[in-house]
């Protein structure tokens, strides 16, 4: 029997699944609160599709193959070729901006090494139609709430924002010619990941001025106002004026997004097609892979034959953020367990368990019980293993009183106990099921 | 620009995906009330995992290539392999029974044709580790659950199950030889699905006695009673005193399960692997393909080279019961809007409206706003476009006593309004987040 999964690829077993379940209901539940409707495309696509955005180069990390027709095809590797696709094809009918969301799971075909996974889930939020940077703070706010529906704060998480018309207007203020940008690109790109004298070999050899090296190898510590001072009275001032603008959205949108959101003109992002604002999330620590990267991309639509249309977005994976989170224990350790595992008794056996737990059932909770004949306190070390909450043991007489009896198997939050919403630990099935409803949210 | 997805699968748009979403809620949710466990696995698997299970014809029907490390892989055309496996290699360290659920988009290689799908989601609840038939009661119940979740009575889906060894025992009794089973199954696999006079040559030329000819072909139509009286005194009595005692635990499970359960021998299950109680679930009317189906398989996992250990589960997809669904009007036909709208005032513009709905946001409402200055009755109208439940206006003083007017955009249920539970439309803020919060179940 072969035991494991491909290589790169993920079993989930509940414990894992119930940690991917966490992160999910988050990225869920805020892009719901920020008016986000969910969309799906199919995992597998045309090759073409992605060799058209990114060029023939990309086929080497694709897991793309010629399927039974004869198409070349690839497992989808981003989302944004698809949601482009699939806005350009309605793109007259839908209301804008287009405001959507969606949790694909993404492949790449990376060679095989330690802990390199070939697929992750990914959160990808977009914005079509909106040129506005009202837009941008949307997007960065909906990932800063994320942050903190899963309990992160600013200390754990930083956003780091710029925008790639002030690096330009920057560059030229240094007095970099045009055909140095690529150089001073790769290299503000990498700060920090390569040795200070290699990155400023590549500037020189790259056509920088001995004058901008300097500012260049700093840009990461550039302030906004620095650089609105450099910038002012040309072009790049009007983009300074409106990353203002958006710095003031986000912190509009999260009541604290100052604290989260730092200027960061080293921020370029590899995609070649960002036109505007252009953000990444890191931990604080610096330790770990960016937690979600994303800006704006007007010109995509167009450039893959569809619609002139603004747009914007970003994409939060699972595998970096899940570390982090299990680094501050904010991850759930184990599956969730039953909320109540019903003991049955002698004279009724199995059939009035399985009665019980259908009222209990009906009434909402997750309930188990033996499938098969086994001792009382058996059945209670059972109903502990499986993490039940608590044990309900129905008395001899249930069939004519309802009267159950009452115990915690499982104490996993510290919060009050149901018991202490009853008038006693021996009680009607009925009772049970009435405090149960009104103090669901403190007792399980 | 590649305007559609490939041949056979689905883009989800917002109102799709609002189905899909509205179908696994209920898998989910039941799922849990019957304490079964979530997990996944990888979407691609080697595709030795399934030719061991099915043999190599089965490979006709894949998804399969060869991945650029020369692997013979496939996307997952069902999940029980994937979980016989997950669960073979962790057989010991598992609680018994294990209770799991999981809903997998799978993927076959279909011939195309008009409407034929390359893919679809497929709930999965399996029980490993009980032989009793409790298990398979809970199994159906679970299916029948989610039936009455979605709105579905047992007026539009019946539930038929058998035993394939009381249908061996009964063929045995009608004195049909083991040589002449295959060909028994075969036609009775296909009963209402070919004509009368080429089931009954099939038969006799596989060797069926004439006199057993008509009762198997109205075995569709045999109560449980008199294959009990054909079978008394043989092995096959035990299986019905079993079946009787499954289908006394789907009544005690669900309540009416003696409505929606009906015994039909008829039920054979194409799959080899079956080995006791095997059910699937149908439209009263006969229209459509089954909505579900499943059954014991306890000789499975050892099949594979794993564990001896008692199995059994169904899948249940989204297509046909999505059919249903909306052929009975029980589907949602579009994805949901914003519970409220936030127009801002000349005053304050645009950041106003982003602290307003930062505030709604936080109390767990969806809200949108204008990403750019439009006039208040524009607003209104994109506000009724986006499906928002309420606008708020803000008045001009809101800055200073953060009064705003409610309105109603769109009244999609008939149930009661916020604004029935406001002292007036002008009104703090605050006091509608209080009174949102406290009437979100109806008002919503």
């Amino acid at each position: 029997m072969t035991l494991g999964p491909l290589h790169g690829f993920r079993d989930f077993y509940p414990a894992e699944l119930a940690e991917r379940a966490h992160i999910m209901r988050a990225w869920r539940e805020v892009a719901r609160r920020f008016a986000f409707v969910e969309y799906d495309g199919p995992p597998l696509e045309s090759l073409e599709l992605y060799t058209r955005k990114s060029g023939d180069e990309i086929v080497g990390q694709l897991y793309n193959f010629v399927d039974k027709g004869g198409r070349e095809v690839a497992l989808r590797p981003e989302m944004t070729p698809t949601v482009a696709r699939m806005v350009g094809a309605r793109a007259n009918a839908l209301r804008k901006p287009v405001r959507w969301f969606s949790m694909p799971q993404l492949f790449r075909y990376e060679r095989a090494q330690k802990g390199r996974l070939r697929e992750h889930f990914q959160l990808n939020v977009d914005i079509f139609g909106e040129p506005d940077v009202t837009a941008d703070a949307e997007l960065v706010a909906v990932a800063i709430e994320i942050m903190r529906a899963l309990g992160l704060t600013s200390a754990d998480v930083q956003v780091r924002a710029s925008d790639r018309r002030i690096l330009t207007g920057w560059l030229a203020a240094l007095g970099v010619p045009e055909s140095a940008y690529p150089a001073a690109y790769a290299v503000i790109d990498k700060l920090g990941r390569e040795p200070r004298d290699v990155a400023e070999e590549k500037l020189l050899k790259g056509g920088v001025p001995q004058a901008a090296v300097e500012p260049i190898l700093g840009a990461a510590e550039q302030s906004l106002d620095a650089v609105a001072a450099r910038v002012a009275g040309t072009e790049a001032a009007a983009h300074v004026d409106a990353y203002r603008r958006f710095a003031e959205g986000v912190a509009a949108l999260t009541g604290d997004g100052a604290q989260w959101l730092r200027f960061d003109l080293s921020i370029v992002r590899g995609l070649a097609y960002y036109t505007g604002i252009v953000f990444e999330l890191f931990d604080a620590q610096g330790e770990l892979r960016a937690i979600c990267g994303g800006g704006r991309y007007d010109g995509l639509l167009k450039g893959l034959g569809g619609p002139d249309m603004p747009a914007l977005g970003f994409g939060m994976g699972d595998v970096v953020l899940g570390e982090l989170l299990r680094q501050k224990g904010l991850l759930p350790t184990e599956a969730p367990g039953p909320d109540f595992w019903v003991t049955g008794n002698a004279a009724g056996g199995i059939p009035l368990a399985m009665q019980a737990a259908r009222e209990l059932r009906a009434a909402g909770f997750a309930v188990e019980y033996a499938l098969r004949a086994q001792k009382p306190d058996k059945q209670f070390k059972a109903a502990q293993s499986a993490g039940a909450r608590y044990v309900l043991q129905l008395h001899e007489e249930f069939a004519d009183n309802r009267v159950v009896t009452v115990r915690e198997a499982h104490r996993p939050s510290g919060g009050p106990s149901l018991l202490a919403h009853l008038p006693g630990a021996d009680i009607a099935l009925d009772q049970v099921i009435a405090a149960a409803t009104t103090h669901r949210a403190s007792t399980f």
